[in-house]
């Protein structure tokens, strides 16, 4: 069995961003140099997510608006009692969920047709971090 | 290590199905001929999910309506510009998750009492895949 | 390849509790004996479900308020029909999902800053299994 991390850093310029990682994730795979396992995605902050859909811009924003519609930011959640101010982006990243795992088969990721890896950024403007562990053989 | 990979098609009649696969996926896990590992069961459609959770007829009817509550079809999604009509399974599959991994324990899928399995079809009525692959040793 | 498999029992005095098992989880990783891996948590009952957020009561206490917003405690759903009374707490189990694939990097949780694992119970006050099983070598 062959194990390969790697850590992929984003600071976005905006607060909330879906930025496509497929393809690094799809480099990462390649450099595990492993023929059949599971590769995991998952944001190590808790105001973001990983959200695999479509890259279509329409739908993206229909996310954006469903989201926020569903866990809207507020003043008045409690958690902003102690200085903070994301409470939504906590909920946001939970309804997303915030990590998936991808099949590799002949060394390679794989995805269906559309299927395209997102990272969600909820609360962003600094550095943070999402783990990608492949596993196998 | 092995790896065991195989591939469940579905083509709904309906444009809205909960289809239970337990005991395909059992089969699969019988056929990968491990003791112990995991089970990932991914939906590689991106408007279909998997859903673990209770075989009983009411309870899928709420769900069903719950879905439509929170993520409702309707037709001024940003992604119908595209011509689709399909936002809200894009949606509803968000809310359910695309995928689950499975303990594999004894040879056998490790489920508890009541674990159930299920394909959530959100757009149906064409082929969709479903990926299922079994690790472990 | 090595499996460790390990189930954490809950019996909660309320019917709603979030649980703080971040330390527990650590702890069947390290008797996992393995470097690197993949650790599987998922509740086995479907009441129940696995969050991953911050250790914060404020949060806490909002992340219960919004998931009685999103899926309230209601006696008209179908599933009550059977006699149950506790189709909200399904639902929730849905939106928080019940399961976490953690990253296990040089014999420890490969966790974020913040990244605490939580035992999500919707409706408890009875025995109820958690399922832990670490993969890896």
């Amino acid at each position: 069995m062959k194990a390969h991390t790697e850590y992929l850093v984003f600071s976005t310029r905006k607060r909330q961003e879906l930025i496509n990682i497929t393809e690094r994730v799809s480099e990462i795979v390649r450099r595990a140099a492993i023929a059949e396992g599971m590769c995991l995605v998952s944001a190590m902050h808790i105001t973001a997510g990983i959200w695999v859909n479509d890259e279509e811009e329409g739908l993206k924003a229909d996310l954006a608006e469903w989201l926020e519609t569903l866990a809207p930011a507020r003043p008045d959640y409690r958690h902003h009692r102690t200085g903070e101010d994301n409470a939504d982006a906590h909920l946001k990243r939970t309804l997303v969920h915030h990590q998936v795992v991808l099949p590799v088969t002949s060394g390679a990721l794989d995805l269906g047709p559309w299927e395209q890896v997102f990272y969600a950024e909820f609360d962003g403007q600094r550095k943070k971090r999402v783990v990608v562990k492949v596993l196998g053989e």
